[in-house]
């Protein structure tokens, strides 16, 4: 992994780097519940003039000095949840001068990484990964939450706008290609999992009938010889997603 | 519209610069003859060591220091063509810090824009024009050429990977919702036009008489009262796309 080299330039331009772009990767990490879907957000704290507060913000970095932009987005990924492989997609870049406008945003970024800070143009990344799996912070900087997508309030920066811009490329890229769906559920999954995911990820409601029919005749989708257990409810099926039959298909 | 403001920086920074990524926009410009798929290439004329040369890039530019990313790429597009309207959209940005390595290169944009540079993220849009239009290159250091998209040779910087990457874009995006085709056909077009536009931008032939029953079953694609005069085979009928009644149905 590279080392951090920002520090070494305040040296060299004693805060006339305000003048300049940065450049850092934001990233959108989506996961499923089986009925909500969240994204997961840092915490910020940062002192204003209003005193110390507490606010959420997307998981990101500014690029280093050798670093490619995805190369960027992996590390920012790996160090927070310690997965290597993930799903990721970048899907947008964000550059309005006015996006680190708001003086607890700059002042809490230059802090953070200690450079005076003009303006930064960022890249957007979308990952999709099983809520389930454990996640296992490599760094200790990131304290990290999985969030109702529906209630995240204010976030730090932008970061609203990458957000919902996030989400409209993931529905319009499912749409394309639904491999993405079978990243976000766990590896085995029921019926009713799948549909919730579809009704939220393109904003429509399914009918059950027409759905059950189609995912049936889903050749990639593979029935187990497992129930759920302990539920209230009639116990439900599961299922896993075949890459290789849905590759054979459609690759 | 703003000042370049760049040449100011060298005197604070003396050359430093080149710890720092600047940012840019590149534009994929396309155009349809009819036949051929064409993009907006620029020639550059640059100093090597083995002499003077000649070869092509994209139309780009440095962001300026107020200035958005698609403020910047509309910004070329108009200093290009004299365009005000174009189909722009964003598709994707490059920041392999390999991207100026080649010395040609890096001479060629350290004499253009006056800044030492490092490295340099770009934001990739692509626009789609009409061909027929009258260019008015605003700015006289433009000398665009349209270049048909099988025939473009090495380009500078990573232009060719960018243009590849266009291209993937403009294929999604135009299966999803194919709105962007009539922003390349002329105002007047004809059934073989739109059919062999289909062809090149999906890559695969179109059976005629299917095509043909799909083409005049479409509501917004309107015939009109006149024909193709002084051609070798029969005239064909001219269509014209119907903006209105194509949003009515699907937007």
């Amino acid at each position: 992994m590279q080392e951090r080299k920002q520090t070494i330039e305040i040296v060299h331009f004693m805060g006339d780097t305000t003048l300049y772009p940065h450049v850092s990767v934001d990233c959108v990490v989506f996961g499923f519940t089986g009925e909500k879907l969240k994204i997961l957000l840092l915490t910020r704290t940062g002192v204003s003039d209003e005193g110390v507060y507490n606010d959420m913000k997307l998981p990101g970095s500014v690029i280093y000095e050798n670093e490619d932009l995805d190369d960027a987005a992996y590390r920012v990924l790996h160090e927070l949840t310690g997965i290597k492989n993930i799903y990721l997609q970048q899907f947008h870049s964000f550059g309005s001068p006015g996006r680190t406008q708001n003086p607890r945003d700059k002042v809490w970024l230059e802090n953070a990484i200690h450079i005076k800070i003009g303006r930064i143009v960022t890249v957007g990344y979308v990952a999709l990964i099983k809520i389930g799996q454990k996640l296992q912070a490599i760094s200790n900087q990131y304290e990290a939450k999985w969030c109702d997508i529906d209630e995240i309030g204010i976030l730090a920066f932008d970061h609203n706008l990458i957000v919902s811009k996030a989400l409209e490329y993931v529905r319009s890229k499912l749409v394309e290609d639904p491999i993405g769906l079978y990243e976000l559920l766990p590896k085995r999954f029921t019926e009713a999992e799948l549909r919730n995911l579809h009704e939220i990820i393109f904003g429509q409601k399914v009918d059950i009938r027409n759905f059950h029919k189609k995912f049936t005749s889903l050749p990639y989708i593979v029935p187990l010889n497992e129930k759920q257990q302990n539920v209230a409810h009639r116990a439900a099926r599961f299922y896993r997603f075949d890459k290789i039959i849905y590759n054979q298909l459609y690759r």
